[in-house]
């Protein structure tokens, strides 16, 4: 039962959906990093539902820093950020509670809590923890781009939609990193929002995948067994919600693929090792080896739909009949991008912390 | 730098290729197991390289539980099991000590250790080290069996060609775990050893993509955030040589479909709850729902080919050209299956004693 | 700069004296354990100062709890909860901000935070931060109370004045845990107050010994190596402000005892094991042998006295004089008794779901 | 059932007095740092026991580095030492195997492993572990050496004579680091020796105080909350047998002063901050100021002596009388002394490593 993520820096979070709060505890913090209150809100902002290809429920995300920093800095100790639920519709949820949505947590949570879960809105299922995750992984983005590291995605696939693929990597990240719908093919990404707009229509719900790009890690960096780059980031990653795969440069895209064609050639470019093509993902026996770190996300179709879905009521026992109603999402890539950054952001601070010592990032 | 995995049930390895010994130590198990050194033996035998399709060098894997073993049973002490290294062949090793191996971890390392590693035959990154976690990985696999769970994995594809799906999974997974090469349909394991012997012929390696399934889990074991069954499970699969995607269930499969076509319908069979389909792979939320666990690895093609290859001397920092000679494998994907039941029978024991804490395994 | 404790059953902290709030989150609790909002509160009131022998400054500990409870019992997902501070009074303390007040934290957090540190009222290293602590400790000591086992403490000696020994622990304890000042003679618990009330009139402070008992733990919990009893134990209490020495059984206090002296001899009683004395303080082997767990806490002086005291000017570089003023305790060994159970409560609590399993303590 | 120790760098214990052999891994260990085979042999042989004040038993200790280091660096990666067992007679055990010796783990064993330690001379309960806990602790204590962090300890007292105080600490530990039996005043030592073998003489055991002393480290190490600097040590130190209490600075030995007493005085001597007294051990809030970090642990008389004693047979459920025969030490104060000196080294080298960062003890 650990709710709680990294060895030196290390995140936990709490909260139920309907709850009064939802927050977050950043520990090993370096002290002096400066907290960017507009940079958290512009995050957080990217996170939220809008428009039509979002859920209606709408909340302000307004946090509140309570502990860990002091004068606009980090002080070293934990780091709170609490963010007030405020547009619970806690009716709505009281008459289904024990009809398990498909492809939910409504089954496995009164599984493992034996009924005592808060099963209003999904509890703490619901995707709105999230948003202290955005909150909290801002911190740390800002942190590791002082370092000159820099993450960043693009919605690599939605609804069989395609979008380019990176180029100019920085580049590429600093756009997309400005972007609410992230799409390096403007294009593409109408196709796709046109897409998740017919599936809304119908009632129904996309997914696609992500890919992401970690720039600026030196070669050395994670361990040969269990701590592994692709180890800790996975770990971290598969608690998105609606994340089922993880794959580390191209992996089950190039599975046919001999040897000779998956193995990155290495050359001398500028007196820096490279490799010229990077199918590992910038990861060599679980350790980075100076090229970008870039991994793919499958994000599954949001489970919430509007079609009659065969189900169970689980706690009498039958069969049912489900029809959703409410605010629901016809997609969460979008909004599922800034999570994964954030998330990201946290792996690769706590195995930097690992190999430099905690107070590095403030340095 | 942690090499040990698990909270509750803990593995910790060590020892490189060519140093004096590799080895194992799993803390947290229960007392009272019963040690079956001769499964032990038949998994090694089922990881160690035979036949065309594998490396040359064949070591005898003798190994020696040296504590947590008493009159047949496990003490519940700390277990270690130690396998002396016999075959080193030293001094094919050194001549090439600078030159980057592509796809392999000889940069990599040289990074993160700074030109202290034990570069010999890959020194911790060989894959010998997976012989000391399949030997304790047997022992877990033997106490969950009699806990009514079992694990077993197939080669889904191979160098292009594609296995038959599960079907009756008890029934496959006992057959599977008797075979060399494991593939429910045989025709299709015939022609993958024959792609296989093909790439071997011309120097080159082909991978695949393995699928496992664990059986008997109850639903409900599993955390929300972090310590999800698939961030536990791919934390510890990512440290298996080679493997660079893992999904649960059929995620990048099936990034196109609709929710309406991923969620898996619940219904009543015999008083339990079960679902019509498995897309999500027996979790939901990150909690096991009560249906097979499945998952499966992406496995790159193994790295050592005989063509030449582009790379650089790390250490002369010059651009080189490399001709690997000795004993590789032009696959592995057969024999990381076995290592990969292992570190999830780990996974698994792991996150069952977090529930029902460490004495159960035992009882 | 791990801020979380347990393994199991693990728990942060958070907040610093007159930032918005301090809080704690608890992760690991089963699911179903009742949430007695009154007994928090009791157990607020008895850290809180009260009377002549505590600090003048007063708070309400209001007390919120945010998340993890659900109808009045924990729901089994991370349990939070919030004191904001109001009674902050951030005047006081700038002016004497570098000035490194002996025996207290000030030079050691700006050595650790570079001078990032929320300095006002010792910010994290504050008292106050006790209160999160015990607040959540509450809901272990019921917990646990309903699985037969309590815990309880008396001050043993202060300002020089010994207290009675325990004789009847589960009677004893039942009576100290309804005091505030918690002693088993309380002739000489007003021979206490009274020194303390002195040394208050003199500007001064003075420390004494807690003792604590653990009844109705099994035989049989803790490790070998490293999580002991003792050793986890000792881990949480360490981290009491002004405890400075831990010690089980009679330790320190017979040390020039004989081994035949010292042994606890076994005898049956009613079919159970038990041994005449306890000297080893109910643990062998850093495992429980069924008796009482007892230990000992040295409390330190409390470091804020009005006397003047050389120090220095850690920002300048210079010697100086200091005089406190404002609001101090003249000692806290009767308030630290409260949070020691409460992390004592902790410490017990993860060490049998190591053993038994989270959820066990729910059940 | 956690075996093993430390965030960063970390410790794994195995073995059983009567198995194959015993050992320790050690991970997350810097690259490159020098090991020096006669150190460790030095250190190995003081834990051995020696003279008419320890037991028979003697073992050569001959060790053997199995992996983790490379040409007599270390490499970086876990580094196992094996110690075989050669010396044992096990039939003098297996006919006591269920009366509990007390002051010994027997009982406490067989309630945690149901029957299934492994009971001969104590299996993982011996004192012998410490010595593989030796063997590693000397690495760490040399790389801690080169960055100037000195680690020393001598008899504070025993057997009730008292050695004098530490003066001039780094010249007395240099001086205690040579010594077999470590005091810093020779005749109180022959005073002690002539003690312990008029308990031998007797049948009897005696045990004592043990003070430690770690010179040089910087300010601003440890952490406010649980990893207190007094929090890691002290769950290190209660896992050396026959520890029963510790405390850092005074504590105990002070807890009738006052405040104005207790508090240490800041100076200035040479721009170093430092303080004119060191009751408070070198710590404040969890964390070192600069000063000698120095901590006693009391030691209990040898439970094992040959004294007839009242016990139980834990099996049959019936009383008895136990007399012990073979070989035993009257004390053990002299040697546990080494195994302190280990296990304080890890600790301390685990909490550098937190914030300086895994690489840095090997710079």
């Amino acid at each position: 039962m650990k709710n709680t993520f990294g060895n030196s820096i290390s995140l936990t979070l709490f909260g139920e959906s309907h709850g009064e709060a939802i927050g977050a505890v950043l520990g090993g913090l370096a002290p002096g990093i400066e907290v960017d209150i507009d940079f958290i809100r512009s995050q957080l902002d990217k996170r939220r539902p809008a428009g039509k290809i979002s859920t209606a429920r709408r909340e302000a995300d307004e946090f509140s820093i309570v502990s860990g920093v002091f004068e606009g800095k980090t002080t070293g100790t934990p780091l709170t950020i609490i963010i007030p639920n405020t547009a619970q519709h806690s009716k709505d949820y009281s008459a289904t509670r024990s009809l398990a949505r498909p492809g939910h947590a409504d089954y496995t949570a009164y599984a493992k809590y034996h009924g005592y879960e808060d099963y209003r809105g999904g509890g703490h299922f619901s995707g709105r923890v999230t948003a202290a995750l955005v909150a909290v992984g801002s911190i740390l983005i800002s942190a590791l781009k002082k370092k000159g590291i820099v993450i960043g995605s693009h919605i690599l696939s939605c609804a069989g939609v395609s979008d380019a693929a990176f180029g100019d990597f920085a580049k590429d990240i600093k756009q997309l990193n400005d972007m609410d719908f992230a799409v390096l093919d403007s294009e593409k990404g109408e196709a796709m929002r046109a897409a998740i707009e017919a599936a809304a229509a119908d009632g129904d719900s996309v997914g696609g995948v992500l890919e992401t790009a970690v720039l600026g890690l030196p070669a050395g960096v994670g361990e040969p067994w269990f701590d592994t780059v692709e180890g800790v980031l996975s770990h971290a990653l598969f608690s998105v919600p609606a994340i089922k795969g993880v794959q580390f440069g191209d992996a089950f895209d190039m599975v046919n693929s001999k040897g000779s064609e998956y193995n990155d050639s290495y050359y001398i470019s500028d007196k820096e090792i490279k490799t010229t093509t990077n199918h590992n993902g910038g990861v060599n026996g679980g350790i980075t080896n100076g090229m970008p770190v870039v991994f793919r996300c499958a994000v599954k179709p949001t489970p919430s739909i509007f079609k009659a879905q065969n189900t169970v009521d689980f706690m009498k026992g039958e069969e049912a009949v489900l029809e959703l109603k409410g605010r629901h999402d016809p997609a969460i890539i979008h909004r599922a991008r800034i999570v994964v950054d954030s998330v990201s952001a946290l792996a690769v601070a706590d195995l930097l912390a690992m190999r430099y010592g905690t107070d590095w990032l403030g340095e």
